[in-house]
């Protein structure tokens, strides 16, 4: 039987472990690497399906944790699942909901069964459990899900990371085991924290089991950069060639450059459309605070080196007055802005890849995009 | 020497003096009756010029107070006016400030001179004048100006509102000196309270001014239904019938029917805009609260017999979603309907005009609305 998600591997650059690919899904063909945007309660914020496709978006992520909590999963069985729900025809990844439930919510109680959490909402008690993900994931009906597993903080020493690392298996197999959707794919997330041992444990394991592909998690949790570097050089590369490497919660162009360096082929994060709001533009000669004084008369483009439809059409003093007077066509002229400047850099970097010229790329990108 | 803005009448309505025209501006041909969507701090709330066009939007108006505080004359001036700093290309019909100064603002003082005012801001002390406004005006470089003039409330009685029309036309007087700008049109605002004496007065002294266009003034501002209908009935035919006539402030499709019904070309309101990001949708079948819990599994159309994108594209359970989890899509969603619903129907009445059957399109329509 095929496999609902599929990759293939176009080029391998010969300058570094950055590789270009095709991802074959139920709901169409993601050229890699690929940045995925957010829509974590079944919107990417401020933005229409039609809109996304006019930036190139290929593939948007759902948060299965909103979505369990609002609108409930009567609803969304009802509406026929998450892409008939929200009018988006192309390829949806679905998380776990273990990420949020360990950050956002409240745990009450974690045992092996599944984690009993209190909602950040209304603070009604909720269970999720490896099964339950699964479950809820398959009315969403998203290309790809992702395994619930538990994202240990930077914190955490090596015995937690152990045990916890673990029970993730054990739930994997869980996970494996409630998947009955045969047009939907399941990932493994490869855990262990920022300890060598524990991550070739847990890839070893968790690639042994035959999935359609994988990701790296707990990583980009707070950790000071030489951790992430150290963590994804030593687990990306070796994750299997023939399957897609997810890192996730990616989503600023250093990370996503050292990410694709390493062999990674997908990333999200909700960084480009939260900064957006908060009026930050993520521009080719570095971050622009829109709001500052300096812009009040600025009659330029937010980035000059940019032909997204914000960028071709308002100026700087105009979203800075946007901002000012709190209208919402300031944060929607910031996503756009924002969402194309990371998807159109995944594309360079693929055309970089082909061209055997990465490394080069990266760095003259990121010389020009400067230091925090 | 032309005038900047013109009117074509084309078709008077044989069933009453509801008209069809054309509004010749600087900024292109408007065809009338037409409802005008609301800017006011240059941006049709959510939308952007492009969604704006798409619904059809032929004109749209700008608020000089909020313009005049913020961003401010210096970067509207250097800006080069507000169709360029708002990218919109199309005609803009800018109102004095008057009605945002005695509603919204404190007015500190009112003189012959001016208002001296509290900006609802930062409590500023500001001066709005006859000449301030012109000169405002003339900076945001609308295609129509609107005179100075005080709205009175309801509640006035007639020495006062006697008193205020007489400073109104004085006003007036000294707006078309002001008036520089041969290539932006100046029209008069006839006041007079619910008193048809002073109306009477107001009409004969404003019209007597050679302006381009005039308008009514303080109705629509709280009273009975019956107060609105005898003033607007008696007001609006002894407007010059070859100067196009606007209805300040109306937005409500039986106002909207009877302004036209009364010889009207134009109006605005901020209602549809308004109640959208409140969750309203103005529908053929009357008005929906999206938000109610009877919503919910509705897996419809806001408005089964409407064919906008929000129609086309979403249902009243995923709107209701939306708005629930606090989403800007939903605003957006709404504001798209509503605006269209509107403008739509202006369209269709045009039509209703030149078939002569404006009465029977109104009495099946309203039928079909309900009441409030």
């Amino acid at each position: 039987m095929s496999r609902p998600v599929s990759f293939e591997l176009q080029h391998q650059s010969k300058d570094c472990g950055a590789r270009a690919g095709i991802l074959h899904t139920p709901h169409g063909d993601i050229k890699t690497p690929v940045f995925m945007p957010v829509g974590t309660k079944a919107t990417v914020k401020t933005m229409t399906p039609e809109e996304l496709k006019d930036l190139g978006a290929q593939i948007i992520l759902g948060n299965t944790y909103h979505l369990f909590l609002r609108p409930g999963m009567d609803i969304m069985e009802k509406a026929g699942g998450l892409h008939k729900f929200m009018h988006w025809d192309k390829p949806i990844l679905t998380d776990s909901g273990g990420f949020q439930v360990f950050s956002l919510a409240k745990p009450q109680d974690m045992t092996e069964e599944g984690v009993t959490f209190s909602s950040h909402i209304d603070g009604s008690l909720q269970h999720i459990s490896p099964e339950v993900s699964i479950q809820v994931q398959q009315v969403l009906g998203s290309d790809i899900m992702m395994a619930f597993d538990e994202c240990v903080f930077y914190e955490a020493d090596w015995a937690y990371t152990e045990a916890s690392m673990e029970r993730t298996l054990r739930w994997l197999d869980r996970c494996m085991e409630a998947h009955t959707h045969s047009n939907q794919a399941l990932f493994g997330i490869v855990q262990g924290g920022f300890f060598e041992d524990l991550r070739d444990r847990s890839l070893r394991e968790t690639t042994a089991r035959d999935l359609d592909g994988y990701a790296i998690g707990g990583i980009s949790v707070g950790e000071p950069h030489a951790d992430f570097t150290r963590i994804l050089n030593y687990t990306a590369p070796k994750l299997p060639e023939d399957k897609p490497r997810y890192n996730m919660g990616i989503g600023s162009p250093d990370y996503l450059f050292e990410s694709v360096q390493a062999g990674i082929d997908m990333a999200d994060c909700v960084l480009p459309t939260r900064v957006a709001r908060n009026g930050l533009a993520m521009t080719h000669r570095g971050k622009v605070t829109v709001r500052n004084a300096a812009y009040k008369e600025d009659f330029g483009p937010l980035d000059p080196d940019c032909d997204c439809y914000t960028c071709q059409n308002y100026t700087r003093a105009y979203i800075r007055h946007l901002l000012n007077v709190n209208e919402i066509l300031g944060a929607r002229l910031l996503t756009i802005h924002n969402l194309h400047f990371l998807i159109s850099l995944m594309e360079q970097m693929r055309e970089a890849i082909f061209d055997d010229r990465f490394i080069a790329f990266k760095e003259d990108f990121l010389r020009a995009y400067g230091e925090e």
